[in-house]
């Protein structure tokens, strides 16, 4: 089965599966206002730097729609947007990229935006192909066993994805020995959309535990580490989900390749080292419950930084559409 | 609060405190058969190295009373206790010492036992004055900030704890600057049963997914890693709950102490290394499920290692209520 359609315009409104809802229902729901729009990327129903970038730009179209004659609410509209998530450099470049449309009138705005739709889907493309080519490269085994962390795939682009794209591609080239997908705590994007995307591909996988991944590499299980990025700062330090830096430590610790796949859009050169970055801090009720079930003591405090940084020393590779960065 | 007392021989049963329904439900139950025991190491009712041990000897007095005229049904009871769970070196050795006054009835078994049972009182307590010193020589710090895994406090021994025993005796010294407990997935020992014994004694926590934890080192929010031991090898390899490694590799980044807490008894001189141990891999449904709702899509397949092998070299001390041992 082809790759998930992630985000689309649908008659005057964004269309996105709700990734919140997702293994146990495929739900598409259409946002029609910058509240829920903004509601949307908040709560994560459509999440992955790169989605976030076109989600950003297509509800700036909204806004523009919306507010044709007040600048002031159309101002404030765009503001919200951008600083929905602070992390990933995406979705304040989408917002902004759009936003710079906004005097030529809604309809310049909307078809800015279909633009960078389009060019992400080409993007995840391009990437698809020149990260198989080099995990090839890289891994002296004919079928290399891979391991990622969160979600990559289509639901985080519009279609394909970005590290799971490579291994997807990889999957149609009879080059993939399996998969680890890492669940991915607090919100476990691994098992619930990573898995659900690798089953619809007819790709084998294994869940882990995320505390699992390093020793799994240590045991001689996984030939390479291949993932996301939600900004790529210009000394080549990543900033991704949190977990992925110790799975970088496990990867330098066992000797296999660490490679990071993201579009050119993710490669902030304006932000030097991944100690500039902001990294989100998200509420503890996703630490301490599960489906609405606490797995804590009551009063318990949680420090939960959605992010982390990989130092640029860890990383063998960075994958995006237009080139291959190597950091050291 | 003084710390829980997790195991007793009560009116010719075993009583635990069922850490399966922890934290909501403070429930104690008494194990009167083998097959009772049997089933609640297995569901991890009681768990930990310390307990394992104390369960194991206990559980060979039940089988003396049991089968006092039965020698093949009671060779057979030993043996099933033995290998309930076959990590940890302390469940086999308590189980042994124990079985070695069988010949001598039963009170002598049960004797024996309880012997155990007091050295692991007196062994946390050992463990936790000189676990407190070895930390504060190690830190620059006059209230460090330490990070523990899984748990390994009273609910792991018989009382006190090991790693969870020093954090305690640092508080009461008022040399601690805080606790980061990893939730500890998959079974959240972290989050279920070490927040709850840290909210009983008083002691201000935050609770972290398993992935955070090298991240919270790296910016600076930890000052020491403080664990268990399920089994430490010969050449000082540690076998822990998994996870353990990768916090291992993440301190060892940020260069801070990596101190592991186990009493004598889980140091097995008679393993060269860890490549040695046979890692216990369990249940896939521990993994893809959660509370009896599924976190990954029907027919998910998982890798569920229960503990991992931290190699000596990232070990800074190891400390046992004799002793502490520097592997490198």
């Amino acid at each position: 089965m082809e790759s998930v359609h992630t985000i689309d315009w649908v008659d005057g409104s964004i269309e996105i599966i709700d990734q919140t809802a997702l293994p146990s229902a495929e739900r598409r729901i259409r946002l029609s206002t910058v509240d829920e729009l903004v509601d949307a990327i908040v709560r994560l129903a459509v999440r992955g730097a790169p989605a976030l970038g076109v989600a950003g730009a297509l509800g700036v179209a909204l806004a523009a729609r919306r507010y044709p004659a007040d600048q002031e609410a159309l101002a404030d509209a765009v503001q919200r947007i951008a600083t929905a998530r602070p992390t990933a450099v995406n979705l304040a470049r989408g917002v902004r990229r759009a936003a710079e449309r906004l005097p030529d009138g809604p309809d310049a705005v909307l078809a800015e935006a279909l633009a960078l739709h389009a060019e992400e889907v080409a993007a995840s493309k391009a990437m698809a192909v020149r990260g198989a080519e080099l995990i090839g490269e890289l891994c002296a085994v004919p079928a290399p066993r891979v391991l990622t962390h969160c979600n990559t795939g289509g639901l985080a682009t519009v279609t394909g994805g970005t590290a799971l794209g490579v291994i997807a591609e990889l999957h149609r080239r009879g080059r993939l020995g399996g998969v680890v997908a890492s669940e991915t705590r607090p919100l476990l994007q691994g098992a619930r959309l990573t898995a659900w995307e690798l089953g619809r591909l007819g790709i084998p996988y294994r869940i882990a535990v995320d505390g699992a991944g390093p020793f799994l590499m240590a045991r001689g299980e996984v030939d390479a580490v291949v993932l996301g990025a939600d900004r790529v700062c210009a000394n080549g330090d990543v900033v991704n989900k949190v977990g992925t830096y110790a799975h970088a430590l496990g990867a330098a610790r066992a000797g296999i390749p660490f490679v990071v796949v993201a579009p050119e859009s993710t490669v902030d050169s304006s932000t030097p080292t991944g100690a500039d970055v902001e990294i989100e801090d998200r509420d503890a009720a996703e630490v301490l419950s599960f489906g609405g079930t606490d797995v804590a003591p009551g009063g318990a405090a949680a420090a939960n930084p959605a992010f982390d940084v990989t130092p640029a020393d860890l990383v063998t590779a960075i994958v995006t559409d237009h080139r291959i960065i190597t950091p050291h």
